[in-house]
C-alpha cells in the first residue's frame, strides 16, 4: 500500500507531456542536443524553474543549472537532474523524466515556505546521449572536470567543433574549469529504467548499485576486392567473412559471461559496415564496432582479450589483414554511493514503494557526477524495458513514485548532513 | 612464333587509352551509362566509326551502332561488340576493349577495299555494368528481346524511370521491340579475363566456353531494436547474428562447392547492411544480397534451397523474423555457340597465338546475344586478373592479339557462311 505522495502528480506529468512534444514533428521523439528544438526545451524548463522561483543560468560547460538558496551562508549543494537531449526517435522519457522530476522536488520544497538548510541545485546535464561530435555525456564531463580540451576540439560531420557548439547554448568553453563543482554533497538521479525488471517482478523502485563500465571497440578488418564472377573461392581475401565470425563470436562469448554470474554482461554489436558494398564486388573492408559493458573491470578485459586473439586467427584463416583493433573508449564501472542508496531505501519504506537492487547497463550523467560527489540513482519502471524508440513509456504513477522518493531522499539528506561546504 | 598482326595497334591502343579518359576526374575510371561521360564517349565512338566509312544509328534499346554494309543484297550480319559503359571506379579496358577491337576490324575491312558478302555491324550495347534502375545489360536485353515493359518502368533513387534514360541516350522505348534482331548469323565479343588464368599460364587467347549464370538473393533478417546496454543477453532479437551465421554458411558451402568439380561455382555476399547502425543499439534489421554463378543451373538451385532452409533455422534459432529470402535475378548460364569456337581456335592457330578453353564468371553481352544468334568470346589476358578496380591493366600486346582473332574469325564467317538472312 502506498501512502499519498507528496508530489503534484499532474502537474508533474503534464510538464513532461509538454517538453517530450518539442520534438521534430516528422521523427517523434527527437531532440538533438545543440539542436534549436533542444534549445526551446532548455527555454521551456529555464521559464517552469523561474516561476517555481528557482534562479537560473547555463554554466561553462552548457548545463542549465536551478538554484533554490539554502538557508546556510554558503551551504552545499545537494542537486538533482539527468537531460533533456534524445537520442533520434527516442522516447518520451529518457533524460527528461530526471529532469521534470527534479523540477518537481525543486517546485514542491519551495511552495513548503520552509527554507532547507541546504541549497537545492536542478540540474539540466547537456548532451548525455552520443552527439555527432563522437562524445556523450558533455555536461556531467563538464561538471565533473572530465571535459578536456582534446574533447572540446572534436568536430562533428559538418565541422563544427564541440566548444563552439557549447557556446551556441550558452556555455564558456574558454573557462571550462569554471564548471567543475567541489560544492555538491548528493547527485540524485531519477530515470526510466530501459529494462525489462522492474515491469517484470511489479516492483516501483529500482536503487542502482552500480553503472556498467563501457568498452568501445572498433575492428577494421582489410582483404581486396575482386571481382565476384572472376575470383576463385580459393584465391579470396574477403573482408567480411572474418566480420562475420567475429560477430558470431561476441554473441557466443557474451552468451557465456552473461550466464557465468560473475557481475553484469553484454556486448553487442550495432556498427557493421562493409565496403564497396556492390552486389557483384568480394568485399575489400569491413568494420565492425563493439560495446561491452560490465560492471567488473576484468571481464570486460577477459572478453576483449579473447576478441583480440580471436579476431586476428580468423583474419589469418581467410587471408585477410585485421588492420585494426582499437579500444575507442574505456569508461570504467562506477558504484551508487552507499549511503545515498540507503537514503533512497528508507524514502521507498515510507512511502510504501517496494525497491529492489539493479545494476545500471546504461551510462548516466550520475556516473561521472560520482567522481566529485556521492551519487546515487532511482529507476522506475518502464513498458517492456523498451527505450531509444518511440515505443518508450512509463506510467504516470511510476514517475510520481521516483519522484515522491526523490523528494523524501532530499528532506533526509538535508535533515542529517552538515549543510556547510566540506 | 607470332605472325605479323594484321591489325593497326598503334591506332586501336591510341583509340582505346582516348575513350578510357573520358572519366569523371576525381574517381577513375568512371563512365556511368546514361551520364554527360557516358554520351561523350558515344560521341567519340560515332565520330571514329564514321571516319572509318561506317553509317551510325541509335537503335531503340539505345545501342549505337556502326555498320559497313555488305556486297549481298539483305546480307545477314556479323556483330562485334561490347560496351562503353563502366562501374564506379572501375578500369580502362573493361567493356570498350570489346568496342575498340570490334571498330578496328571494321577499319581495317574497310581499308581493305573489298567488301565482304555480309554486313559487319560494330555494336555499343547500352548499359551493361549494373545501373541504379537495378539492372544491366540493358541493350543486349533489348537486341534479344529480354527486356519487357517492368524492366523499362524500373527507377533510380532519383525516381527516373529506365526508359526515360533510354530516351536520353537516343533510343526509342515506345518502340522497343524494333531493337529486336534476327538478322545476326554471329555475334563476337572480345573482353578482358578479369581472371588470373591466362597471365597466370602465359596463354594469349581464352576461347569462352561458357558464360555463367547468375543468381542474385535478397535475405532480409528483423528482429528488434534494443538498448545495447539494457536487454539482457537472452531476451535479445539481434539480426546481424543470424545474417553473420547465414554470410559464413554462404562461404563454407561456396567452398565445397567450388572444390566439388561439378562446373564452375562462386558464391559472394558483397551487401551487407545492418540497421539502426548505432554501437548502442542492438540491431533491428540485417540485409544481405547474395551473388551466386555457376555453369551448372542445378549446382545454383542446390545452393539456393540449401541457403533459404539454413537462413530460416538460423533466424528462428535466434529469435528473429527472416522476413524476406528473395531470387531478385536468375540469369541462366549460356553456352557459346561450338562453331563459333571452332572458328576462334582456328583464327589462332593461323596467327600463331596459343589459346585454351575457359568458362567466363562474369556475365557478358554475349550471353544475352545468345538467345537470338550463335555467339563466342575471346578472352585477352589482364594483370592478376583485376577488374573493376582502377588498377585494371592489359598490355596492348593482348588487345592487338585478340582483335586480330576477332579479324581472321570474321573473314573465316564470311567465306564459310550463306549471307543471305536466315
Amino acid at each position: 500500500m502506498t501512502r499519498a505522495l507528496p508530489v503534484v502528480a499532474d502537474r508533474l506529468w503534464s510538464d513532461l507531456m509538454a517538453l517530450a512534444d518539442l520534438t521534430e514533428p516528422d521523427k517523434p521523439f527527437t531532440r538533438r542536443a545543440f539542436s534549436p528544438l533542444f534549445l526551446e526545451g532548455r527555454k521551456f524548463l529555464t521559464d517552469r524553474l523561474q516561476a517555481a522561483g528557482l534562479t537560473t543560468r547555463v554554466d561553462a560547460a552548457g548545463n542549465l543549472i536551478g538554484r533554490l538558496e539554502g538557508e546556510e551562508p554558503f551551504a552545499a549543494v545537494i542537486a538533482l537532474g539527468s537531460h533533456s537531449d534524445t537520442v533520434q526517435r527516442g522516447g518520451r522519457f529518457d533524460g527528461i523524466a530526471g529532469v521534470v522530476a527534479a523540477l518537481e522536488v525543486a517546485r514542491v520544497l519551495k511552495e513548503r515556505g520552509e527554507r532547507l538548510r541546504h541549497t537545492i541545485e536542478v540540474i539540466d546535464c547537456l548532451a548525455e546521449e552520443p552527439t555527432d561530435f563522437g562524445l556523450s555525456c558533455v555536461g556531467s564531463r563538464g561538471l565533473s572536470g572530465a571535459l578536456d580540451h582534446h574533447m572540446l576540439a572534436m568536430t562533428n560531420p559538418a565541422g563544427e567543433r564541440l566548444d563552439e557548439a557549447i557556446r551556441g547554448v550558452g556555455g564558456d568553453p574558454n573557462h571550462i574549469a569554471d564548471a567543475v563543482r567541489s560544492d555538491i554533497i548528493a547527485f540524485l538521479e531519477l530515470h526510466i529504467e530501459q529494462g525489462p525488471v522492474l515491469e517484470a517482478t511489479g516492483i516501483d523502485i529500482g536503487i542502482v548499485t552500480s553503472i556498467v563500465g563501457i568498452r568501445r571497440i572498433e575492428i577494421i578488418f582489410e582483404g581486396q576486392a575482386a571481382h565476384a564472377g572472376t575470383a576463385p573461392m580459393d584465391l579470396r581475401h574477403d573482408a567480411a567473412v572474418p566480420a562475420a565470425a567475429t560477430l558470431l563470436e561476441v554473441r557466443r562469448v557474451a552468451d557465456a559471461l552473461a550466464l557465468e554470474g560473475g557481475g553484469y554482461f553484454v556486448a553487442t554489436i550495432g556498427i557493421v559496415q562493409v565496403e564497396p558494398g556492390s552486389s557483384n564486388v568480394v568485399p575489400r573492408r569491413a568494420r565492425l564496432v563493439i560495446d561491452a559493458r560490465s560492471s567488473d573491470p576484468d571481464t570486460i578485459k577477459r572478453f576483449s582479450n579473447h576478441i583480440d586473439a580471436f579476431s586476428a586467427a580468423v583474419a589469418a584463416d581467410f587471408r585477410v589483414d585485421r588492420s585494426r583493433f582499437l579500444i575507442l573508449s574505456d569508461g570504467a564501472a562506477s558504484d551508487c554511493d552507499p549511503n545515498l542508496r540507503g537514503t533512497l531505501i528508507r524514502a521507498s519504506n515510507q512511502l510504501g514503494l517496494r525497491h529492489v537492487d539493479i545494476a545500471s547497463g546504461a551510462g548516466h550523467d550520475a556516473a561521472f557526477m560520482s567522481r566529485i560527489c556521492p551519487a546515487a540513482m532511482v529507476f522506475v519502471p518502464c513498458l517492456k524495458g523498451m527505450s531509444h524508440t518511440p515505443d518508450e513509456w512509463a506510467d504516470k504513477s511510476a514517475i510520481v513514485g521516483g519522484t515522491a522518493v526523490l523528494l523524501e531522499a532530499v528532506l533526509e539528506i538535508d535533515r542529517t548532513n552538515n549543510a556547510l561546504p566540506g
